[in-house]
């Protein structure tokens, strides 16, 4: 259904993705090949969604490998660890980062007797594999999502976890994309989400291209559209859960779940198994990125609009208690609070 | 301390504010002389926050009247009321338009068989009554305000009520520029509030000019800022109380009534008695105005940055219940809830 928006290129020498941060106006493909563009395209969220970065990530690794040195031989390994330690301080929430990187460098590790154009093709094949199990994942947390609304629902939705965020269906827009497959005539809401617009900018652009019923609204409208008893369901994605539930996700989302608890609206956080990070406890040690305060101030707008020299406050995630959470939808089913036990049994 | 953003030119032929939609990169003056200037300055939000409105519309309305033909005589009065209700429709949820407009035309209607000099002498008198009394009023509630918050605390608050929305002190804003004057250090996180970024242009710009320590922070980051326990009280204004004491504000004011009782934190209401309107029995019957959702979509910035052709919704205010407020603070007093019986008591 989706042109999958991170892809190697067909030589191989690149990472190809579109550039997020252009959307809606304009639909720009951008090629990535040194280190140091991939870790660009990361920290400035032209690739984002963590789902996507843990993709792009992966076929960074393998485009980045080619490069190094055939000479000595024994330089392949440390040079690639070296490059993925680089790459998983582009951003420090998203677990999925750190995983694919993981997972490349300890495959590489577990072949380094292989010949170098043998253990390349292995790499490629395990970037692949990334991406594809993720397709495979948000197709089945597509399904199970999909079983907790009725036709018609009205449906709130903050930041943007859908294809650009993932691959194919996304992951808490995949129901809403299924369901319109289905005829399911949902109505969303999307909350803009500021500072950076994904919801804006990325979310209402899927959704709209899709053919879905989709409206607009500032974050701050969340509570209104709620109180008029528009919203059945909130949808979320979220870039790192904690073994106990606790779940980190785009600034705003913990405030969204807070409304939702208020109205009695379900609350449903959705993602791929491989978000869960049984070695974080709770919510308390996730590290919360901050980022640059002109994003609040000056970021989109055609002159700033806050006084010069303002400080300002610019976290780019927040974390949702376990409590607050009605369902954690993954591909291996819909789990209910409490998390801990159900957690540990079926992931650990 | 301040210079009052609304007031009559030297010459009376005009109301003088500053164009509020130009700062903080601007501070420019504007005349209105016409009845369709006074309208596009109240519709456009060149003048906003429900008391400067008031003030604005007994000095616009004074403007006008001066400009009615002489002759009839007769025609004087149909012709007032005719501006007031023109005026009257350029917003519909602040009370204090409609009432300053009726005040006005109240007085003209018992003076109306005095010789015109002196009726417009009056009236002129009247417009400055209505500020002096806001200034007063203004006085009076923020040293009922500060008596609630203690020095150092940190503070929330949503949209601008300040002096720009007001006259002097303001009223949200009112204890924090008194407290400053008195060594108090609050620490001060003011909402951007979108779509209008009232709270980056107007309110930190304010708080920063007063010297004031002030955060910008987009609205979806009260829930973090809150859950870090950087917040000891939130202060919004309002722009209706109903007589149950459910109170019309900026859009999101609701949803920042919400996070504060789920993190247990005080939420204060600050206006002039004058926005207590009686014959609005509860929130369900207040009309809330809605805007062009292009404000959403592009004002401001540089290009749009949602999909050309998606819908919005752009409610202007809405309505927090009166069981979420911890108190309502006004030049009368504080009053807590239930408010109901208090409200009739004190003001029916």
């Amino acid at each position: 259904m989706y042109v999958e928006n991170v892809h190697l290129t067909e030589d191989g020498y690149a990472v190809e993705i579109i550039d997020q941060t252009l959307l809606p106006g304009e639909k720009r493909f951008l090629q990535c090949r040194t280190a140091r563009e991939c870790f660009e395209a990361i920290s400035s969220l032209r690739v984002r969604g963590a789902p996507a970065i843990g993709i792009f990530a992966g076929y960074a690794l393998y485009v980045l490998a080619r490069q190094i040195p055939e000479e000595p031989a024994d330089g392949f390994l440390p040079r690639l660890r070296e490059l993925a330690a680089y790459l998983d301080g582009a951003r420090p929430t998203a677990v999925n980062l750190h995983h694919a990187l993981r997972r490349m460098v300890s495959l590489a590790e577990q072949n380094r007797f292989l010949a170098r154009t043998e253990l390349l093709a292995i790499l490629r094949r395990e970037a692949e594999a990334i991406q594809m199990e993720d397709a495979a994942m948000n197709r089945a947390i597509s399904e199970y999502g999909l079983s907790l609304l009725r036709p018609g629902d009205g449906i709130l939705t903050h930041c943007n976890a859908g294809p650009l965020a993932t691959s194919e269906y996304g992951t808490a827009l995949g129901p809403l994309l299924l369901g319109q497959e289905r005829g399911y005539g949902f109505h969303v809401f999307a909350d803009e989400t500021r500072p950076l617009l994904q919801g804006a900018r990325l979310t209402a652009y899927e959704l709209l291209s899709a053919g879905v019923d989709v409206t607009l609204i500032c974050d701050n409208m969340a509570s209104i559209v709620m109180g008029q008893g528009r919203v059945k369901a909130c949808l979320v994605g979220c870039d790192r859960i904690a073994a106990n539930g606790d779940t980190a996700n785009k600034i705003g989302t913990s405030g969204v779940a807070i409304l939702a608890k208020h109205y009695g609206i379900p609350f449903y956080v959705l993602g791929p198994s491989t978000t869960i990070d049984l070695s974080t406890p709770t919510g308390r040690e996730i590290v919360i990125e901050e980022r640059d305060g002109r994003e609040i101030a000056e970021k989109f707008f055609e002159i700033p609009q806050a006084p010069a020299g303002v400080k300002c406050f610019n976290p780019a995630f927040d974390v949702t208690p376990a409590e607050l959470i009605t369902a954690i939808i993954t591909e291996k089913g819909i789990f209910r609070y409490p998390y801990q036990d159900r957690f540990a049994a079926v992931f650990g």
